[in-house]
């Protein structure tokens, strides 16, 4: 078991680690939320059937908890589903003093996230994460969103949780595809702060490997994201090291319309072209590449994504009317130290050229 | 011309009161969000053909503006309006550092700010209030929320303003009953925070005499409203006293479905029944009641609405699931001063007895 704590000012939190922990989230909740008399758990269609009623089962019958399950899907994370759950919430009688729990991977957790962000102004929320990308990633920081039809997460809040629940016992139930989805996540950790992380990682050889040290894993993955975020949590500064491969990365997701590849896949492709335009640019050390290309491989994720110089072009943002034509492109030095680098449009888009197809 | 600083700390705003205010929107809004490029301003189809160019054209040629003007009425306060204005904003090409500017009243800022506070999770916000109702009450405070079918303001936010701009010489085209609406708040004020205005109002005498020294009258408004704000921006406990006649008010908004009555009309008789409660409890000094009955019908407001026993149930929340059984009741000790005075639901019902029908 291991605990994390976040110290933002006066809205410190804990992050909690240990296997079986769903059976505890209800105790976990009443400690972390002790105003609140009426708990909402949100999941969705493939972990409500797995997990959804043993997370109820660990609350006290004296509260009334509600289960609502949604649709599995990016597409749930849209102003349908929040209008949904903002009327079911008040349905079950919310007060501005009771709780919210998201149950699920990250979908659920900014979609859940930004309903309590917004209902009556705000009601306390827990994370539940189950995937490895949201244990990681998602489930920390505060960033909450739903989607637009003009793209991702563009309306949401920064709103941090009042504790964050993982088991990692969950990750059991994990496809191949998904557990390597969050991978990319954590080497990337590896990569902007801790090279020695990053070789353990390497060491451990694979998923079974990871999963013998899991609790770890995750914890210095939080640990790294909390520090970020902390420094700089409404992203105006620090948090843009976070975005390592994931310029190039959003390229790969745009271009195959977010469904060939995962979000883990385009940012682990994202990674190898990123440390390879820094050797270009002679910010990076040489070494950089082979190691990430060989990291990402070992565990599954691809090194190269076909993509087309137009569908670059508009991750750059040059397709549309932007402000400003810089834009910070986050470079690695050596393995484990970041260098954000401000270039301009173009200059990226020549970077990438070599990469482009058509 | 008056100008109320607002001292929230890291988010310090300026309320500026001046005729013909408008002419200089963006001249202030270049001031006070020195870092946005592009502007949107959102009005509706009352206030829009009035003043949507002059805002408009106040705003040098090196910025683009663009003007979105919605439905007037409640009804535009919708999860579809919100959604509405998060793409037109996309479509527009915001960034996190560009501004939204509403120009209206209660609903098209309270909509305005919400989209404002969630897109790209917050930009910044200037409130341009062009109603009585919105300059002294909805525009200051940071409270922004839209409707839910479960009932008025139910999602939104807490989102401060840039700055607060009111040009007095938009009320010149209010109708009397709009005007009495927004006078509703402004003799709250003087019965919760300070007697001598209360009185000064009075020697007003009507719509007339209280323009002759709308700077005034504005700047007292909001200066209050300002001080309880600062005391209480999260709504937890000072901020309740400003629900004075809000309670009963409520009652009698329902009853009507929100439209016989304007909120400053149900407000007016909820004050003058909360008065009179004060009395029966031996809280209120004897004379309030009838100060407030005189106040109210001097202004063209009522100081009785009929109203159910099942409405009155309703608005205290005897007729649903609510958690804890108390409710506070702002009552005052005399002209000027509250007391906010916890009792249960029942009792308050107890005390309503008398007025309701049925």
């Amino acid at each position: 078991m291991k605990n994390l704590n976040v110290p933002l000012p006066g809205r410190e939190y804990n992050i909690v680690i240990e296997s079986g922990l769903l059976d505890q989230v209800g105790r976990y909740c009443r400690t972390a939320c002790p105003r609140a008399r009426r708990f909402v758990i949100v999941t969705d269609s493939n972990v409500g059937p797995l997990y959804g009623e043993r997370v109820k089962n660990s609350f006290s019958e004296r509260f009334p908890v509600r289960l609502v399950t949604l649709p599995a899907g990016e597409k749930t994370k849209s102003v349908e589903w929040l209008s949904f759950l903002w009327e079911a919430f008040m349905d079950f009688g919310l007060t501005r003093t009771d709780a919210v729990i998201a149950l699920g991977g990250g979908v659920v957790g900014d979609l859940t996230g930004f309903a309590a962000a917004s209902i009556l102004r705000g009601v306390d929320f827990i994370q539940v994460p189950t995937t490895l990308l949201a244990q990681v990633d998602s489930s920390v920081g505060g960033k909450v969103a739903i989607d637009l039809e003009h793209g991702k997460n563009l309306a949401g809040a920064f709103w941090q949780p009042r504790a964050v629940l993982m088991d990692p016992d969950c990750l059991k139930t994990l496809s191949d595809r998904f557990f390597a989805d969050g991978m990319a996540e954590v080497l990337k950790y590896g990569c902007i702060w801790d090279a020695d992380f990053f070789q353990r990682l390497l060491d451990c050889g694979n998923r079974v490997g990871i999963m013998a040290q899991i609790e770890e894993v995750l914890y210095t993955c939080c640990s790294i994201k909390a520090q970020v975020v902390l420094e700089d949590e409404q992203d105006h500064g620090l948090r843009m090291i976070l975005n390592f491969g994931h310029t190039l990365g959003h390229a790969y997701e745009l271009a195959y319309h977010y469904e060939t590849y995962t979000h883990g896949q385009a940012v682990a492709a994202g990674m190898c072209r990123a440390a390879e335009i820094g050797v270009t640019l002679g910010v990076t050390d040489p070494a950089v590449p082979e190691q990430i290309v060989r990291a990402v491989r070992q565990f599954g994720l691809p090194d190269w994504i076909d993509c087309s110089m137009e569908d670059y072009r508009r991750a750059v943002g040059l397709d549309k009317k932007s402000t400003g034509n810089q834009i910070t492109l986050i470079l690695l030095e050596e393995m484990g130290k970041t260098k954000p680098t401000r270039l301009s449009r173009e200059q990226v888009l020549e970077l990438i050229a070599p990469y482009g197809k058509g």
